[in-house]
């Protein structure tokens, strides 16, 4: 096997930072040195296979996408990107590990579900991958076959309070559910959002005729949001489950998830990009020449971007600097205008929900960092250190340190980087929710597993070099 | 310089554990490196001066006990612990750093104090040290003098809302000395009682003849802490200084720290080990043949050790848990029961106020890793890596990883302990407040940048190995 | 029409108390005069035709039950007393309105269950009564007729998140049916519990063997009450209905309500003597030798009595003390032991639900004035006042000044009441749930729009004496 | 003595509203009768001496104040309204109580504090008037006359936790005499602002040549609001003081009585006119030609009044509707431009602390219950039933009912008031703070027990009518 040495960098950590050199050899690291060491007695840069100089700038472990939607089918059509391009474009933006979401819906098997998403990511990757289980109905069948789910290494599950009739389970499914959960420790994942009441404004909504997408966030309310992730929370009270609470966008919501952490419960959450940078006034109710109102369906996600009046964005970064929210992902899940998008045309309830940003988020936080809404420690263990460790795959990923996966960036914090289609985009879309975005630094070198996949703005990877990352339970339990 | 290699162990850090050797050179950590790698090419272990076996043991960074009081003058004797015999005990239980108080009085100059205790402490230390800077007299020179502290490696200073006459400062003091906090990053450190109040109370319950040591605890009631937490927090909140709450031990008072930091504000807490074992009735109210009611003074310490029934304890271990207590410092300051606690024979208010510990924090914490209250990796946070960032250590204590210093301990989760004099007692007390107190856990070895203290039950340190320790600001604020 | 003067008694208002003679002309009060004065030219009480000696004793507004059930068919069963037993029950215990619950089920027409109940106890009752509206069906027919409940003088109706299959809305017909009640002005009331969770837990325990009615209290976790509470609160939030939550028992469940309020917000409640008095471990766990373990059949309703040692009851009185909880009513829904709650034995999930207290509720709220729980002026408010003003009858009952119905207790301090079958027991119900508890109090008169009705310990009302109370909207909200 | 009948208006408290005739005889009022009822066999309006027609108008028990500083000694100079001046202006608003300040300071014996008011007071009265006892040197002498207050008929006294160096009283003062007002009844009542650290920023800003009245606002942060008024209850709930806090405006202090009274704690509050209308933009940083940016010392008052952008207006407003506030005084204390205010001319801390209200307070809030901030009984309830019970004088005042004093204001919904210098302004003053408010209500009929002071826009009071009410405990615990 071959040795890399990535030399003079700062390895940052989630707890600080050091000048150390990295020994890398095949798959894994092995070893972190004091730069220049010649305590080993001989000069380790001379005798390595491959040398990478980082001086000035950081080495971080590869960032870990915790929520991604590879090719899914959703409102009858499927997000854009395949396993092969999305996970492309991950890795050009320095995320060298997700965890996408294999589906069941009502009637069908679980195992099936995740057998069918198998076939969809294998072979086609270009970094690791794992999955979450979507539950989408959970009826007795399911229910049994969850344990089963900690022996194929998919340990966590979700499930929506919203979206009835397509993924929604009730009250009781929950709770059946997180009783699996609290016995077998698998994660309880929650789109906590209470749809059968969205449904209802929205659907009044649409008979008054206001039908562009601003009125998907207006329909969308902030006390849905608070109310369904209290509900998931007191459901966990009850059963004794770590519950996971996906995409966080409202404060309010943000607030209750804070008193149930306050007071010891396993209650975690994350929140997405857009829910730092976007709101409803700038993006939903954005407007173009092409476009006309209906521009804002590119900004069209649920839980939806919100109001900046209400100051929820800050409230976000907040979250993050509190740990009240432990980690950002993307909830990646990228659809064209054109075809996907505009089925929405003239309803809003029928445009596609989701953002493209697997690509950006490594950059789009560390932008955070030059701005001081958190320090650069802070960046690592929001996009890397901690979505592994929440997601039983720390050690291996996650951290720089001897036995790890030879996953790391080498991040400039001299460089730029340009968001925008034609620019840094290599994800499957017509269009970015990110165009115009500037981020003062950029992803320089992207090792995944000891493969350098970009160098010096070149793509190296292979499709099939990711691999299915069998994950253990969480570690980030308290 | 001579190298070490700490083979075979679990090295545990903050965010998780990894099969890993150690590689010391001189003072420092050279390298950490996959068990039994050949990837440098020979087999270190033959070529190192000196192996130390850690297999199926833990391999921590030392402990840092950010709150001491080594011969501190206080209620007319001094703590009985010299920095000799003090910081001796403290590498018999595997804590390599201290950080204790050198002491401005009021009308006395702050550069005085501060000499005063390097003279006390230069070439007597078995540890590092440093040292925080309590403020007396926040008088005008006292303040114009605060930020050289930021020169002299001493980042924090403490002041004190109780003890009237003695060491107390106003909030018109309070506010100018965060003033400057805000202005050059120093910590303020803040002993939160009301003293005035429980003053009241105290002489009130003497004039009813309730002397006994129980009423230490009775007379400073809950309100008087969470009072004065709150009103810390708003003089934080008014001049924007980081503030740091020693000795929490209301769960009333952690409720307003919890609320502050859910709110984003720079406020962080330790508490001590005796607020999460000892209480009120089994503790202060304890008797003995010996002592009669008086025994408990050895438990005599403010803030003081609370009511079981109102489940305080409960609280302070949630809180560990939830990271509303950052950290865990012993508030080591020792007094004997001859001559010096038996001041207060007939007056609770004359017992000198300490509880000796500094041997034993590591231990007994990680006796909470055993009964399930905290993880290993939040132990080893709580006791290490979190005090060494919170005062400005980490990268050289802390951590182990390249360029550190090596404080190392090799911790036996086979090992017992029996605290106890006479058993593992080196603390220059005539009794412990911890007697009869069990640990499912040992310290085996202990490094000290490099030197081995502690081995095989035999200490190996010498007086004056432990070097002033000048501090950065600090790495934890948000 | 004839008169009456009620003299020498201290008139107790919910502001305050004072010595005054009532002038009572026809059904009416006519005036509220000082004692003794000549200042109307002429000696009162040698021209009315009736004088009621009240010296020493208190004149209050006649009691104000708003939640009761008569002849409620609920569990294959229907609630034992009918509209005649139990309104007479009710004038006994000094309780002079009721406000019972018209029902609709699903599929049925609301104006339908309306006309039935107007049918069941019209000519019936002795005391005035009104009606809520139960909706069990909010379908489009149900929403359509709901404004026409204002005309009807039915301004208030009540929906359920429990009993699913039974009474249960989703929250998608309770945020509609909400919407109306932004719109109207009609009250929302709702039994706040998460049915379909507690239904699955209930027959997991009978699953389990645990059959007893001590498991009823077991499987209505406080986090189901406190669950819906804060859903409802929530869909008030959305729509601006005003919410008024109906029995509560759960102290988390209070301090949602609580924090509602503070905000500002709609939102009461009531709470019941049995949540003030029982618990989960003294009645729902009662044994005896006639019944065994099924004794506690006789204290299961819902929500729950609970867990004195969590001390929810001691909650509840400090809610009534606050004014979170604004009133007591009794949900008196009485059923026998034999024949009713005998269904139940073996499977607590078919016992009937409730208590009945409509006799009861006057006497055991002043016992919480002889015991310092709450102030004279606060008993007259919580049972009569405030239940006048809420459900829009204030004017015409709830208040001792001209112009209101003359519906007056007289109430003697001095005297004393033993309940329990054989003694002061007039509910159709082969036991109490009461039985054994003794009030220092005593209800010596009871008028109903000028009529007495019990005087001297004999009874003098007649059937058909109480008519049908038109309602006018809400008059507490804020 | 001569007879009153008040006919044909619609009689307000706290509870509702009713059509009704009220009949005074001599000083008191001996009926509430219904209208026009013939049931006294005779038609009084023809048997009295006098008849005051209030058809479509409300009448109501006279105002309250609860908070008045009459020729109060501050900063160099006095208030400028005697007992004489102010009552008179106080009378001609519709208040017909109003409790003043005694005033004890340091080295002052209470008694000759109290007594010297009396003096000020005896003889020079409009209106009846009570009095507070302000503490301002908690000595041992002080504190054992405090009891003797509640024979005095003063059954309240005031500290203040503002104004080192004139009234400050510090903690342990305070807990001492909060343990006298626990042990006998007297309620606390607080100054709550932590004033030495205002006294820091104060100078600071000062020395900044920061010295507009704009800069009094600036100076006194909420912090310093809201940390005083938690550590006061925090000293209540040692002691368990009853506590009045006054003149509350920043919505953070609000919070923490909130918070305190859903505990069940005797915490009570009140807000002035000035922080529901006026704020820190438009009024401490008014211009005009005359003054300059001096014009804003008008508006100079502590608490001060608040940033509008911060909202403390709107929560001061819901405080009251949700009761966390139970009443509205003026904190009257009025200082001319001319001589007085003119003092702070180049430094604010020199402006002599005070707005003049005391004769608009009833029309100021009537306009709440216009623009809907209120309730018609909410506004009674404020004004006037609920000061009459808090400090101890309710059955006498604060209610229309037999036996209470005939203090009565007719009040005209479709009257119009403007407020201003040469308009409706009585009090001595060169300004009004409140000069071009309009009130769409009007006082038409001033009765002060049973003398009429004002009808048809003519004053026909006399100095020496008003005596010194001697008030019993509060009547509003809880």
């Amino acid at each position: 096997m071959s040795t890399t040495l990535i030399k003079g960098g700062t390895v940052v950590s989630a707890t600080g930072r050091v000048l150390a050199d990295v020994l890398v050899d095949g798959e894994s690291i092995v070893a972190v040195l004091a730069p220049g060491s010649t305590s080993l007695g001989h000069d380790l840069a001379a005798t390595v296979d491959r040398v990478i100089d980082a001086t000035g700038k950081y080495v971080i472990p590869g960032g870990v996408d915790a929520h991604t939607h590879m090719q899914l089918p959703f409102g009858g059509t499927s997000a854009s990107d395949t396993f092969e391009t999305g996970t492309k474009a991950a890795a050009w933006g320095g995320t060298t590990s997700i965890i996408d979401f294999a589906v069941q819906r009502t009637g069908e098997k679980v195992q099936d579900g995740l057998a069918e998403w198998h076939g969809l990511a294998n072979g086609e990757c270009f970094v690791d991958y794992g999955f979450h289980q979507i539950i989408g109905g959970a009826d007795a069948d399911a229910l049994a076959y969850l344990p089963r789910l900690v022996d194929e290494g998919v340990t966590s599950f979700k499930m929506f309070m919203a979206y009835p009739g397509v993924f929604h389970s009730d009250d009781a499914q929950i709770l059946k559910a997180m009783q699996v959960s609290a016995d077998t420790g698998l994660m309880t994942m929650m789109h906590a959002e209470n749809g059968p009441v969205i449904d209802v404004i929205a659907e009044q909504l649409v008979a008054q005729g206001k039908t562009d997408p601003y009125y998907h966030g207006i329909a969308r309310v902030w006390q849905a949001e608070e109310e369904a992730t209290h509900r998931a929370i007191m459901l966990g009270n009850i059963t004794g489950a770590p519950l996971y609470v996906v995409h966080v966008s409202a404060k309010q919501a943000l607030a209750q998830i804070a008193t149930a952490r306050d007071g010891g419960q396993n209650v975690f959450a994350e929140t997405c990009p857009q829910y730092l940078y976007m709101s409803l006034e700038e993006h939903l109710g954005a407007t173009s020449e092409e476009w006309g109102a209906f521009e804002g369906a590119k900004y069209v996600c649920s839980t939806p971007v919100r109001s900046r009046e209400e100051q929820h964005q800050d409230a976000m970064w907040n979250g993050l600097r509190t740990n009240d929210l432990q980690m950002v992902s993307t909830d990646h899940c990228p659809f064209c205008m054109k075809d996907q998008k505009e089925l929405g045309l003239g309803d809003f309830r029928a445009i596609p929900n989701g953002i493209g940003s697997v690509e950006h988020r490594m950059d789009l936080l560390y932008q955070g960092v030059v701005t001081g809404e958190i320090t650069l420690e802070r960046w690592v263990e929001l996009t890397s250190t901690t979505p592994a460790r929440m997601f039983g795959m720390y050690g291996r990923k996650g951290v720089i340190q001897p036995g790890a996966d030879a996953d790391i960036v080498v991040y400039d914090p001299n460089g730029h980087t340009s968001i925008g289609v034609g620019k840094t985009h290599h994800m499957n879309m017509d269009h970015s929710a990110w165009e115009g975005f500037e981020v003062d630094g950029h992803v320089d070198v992207v090792l995944s597993r000891g493969t350098v996949l970009v160098e010096d703005g070149e793509f190296h990877g292979k499709k099939g070099h990711g691999s299915f990352l069998k994950r253990g339970l969480s570690q980030y339990l308290i």
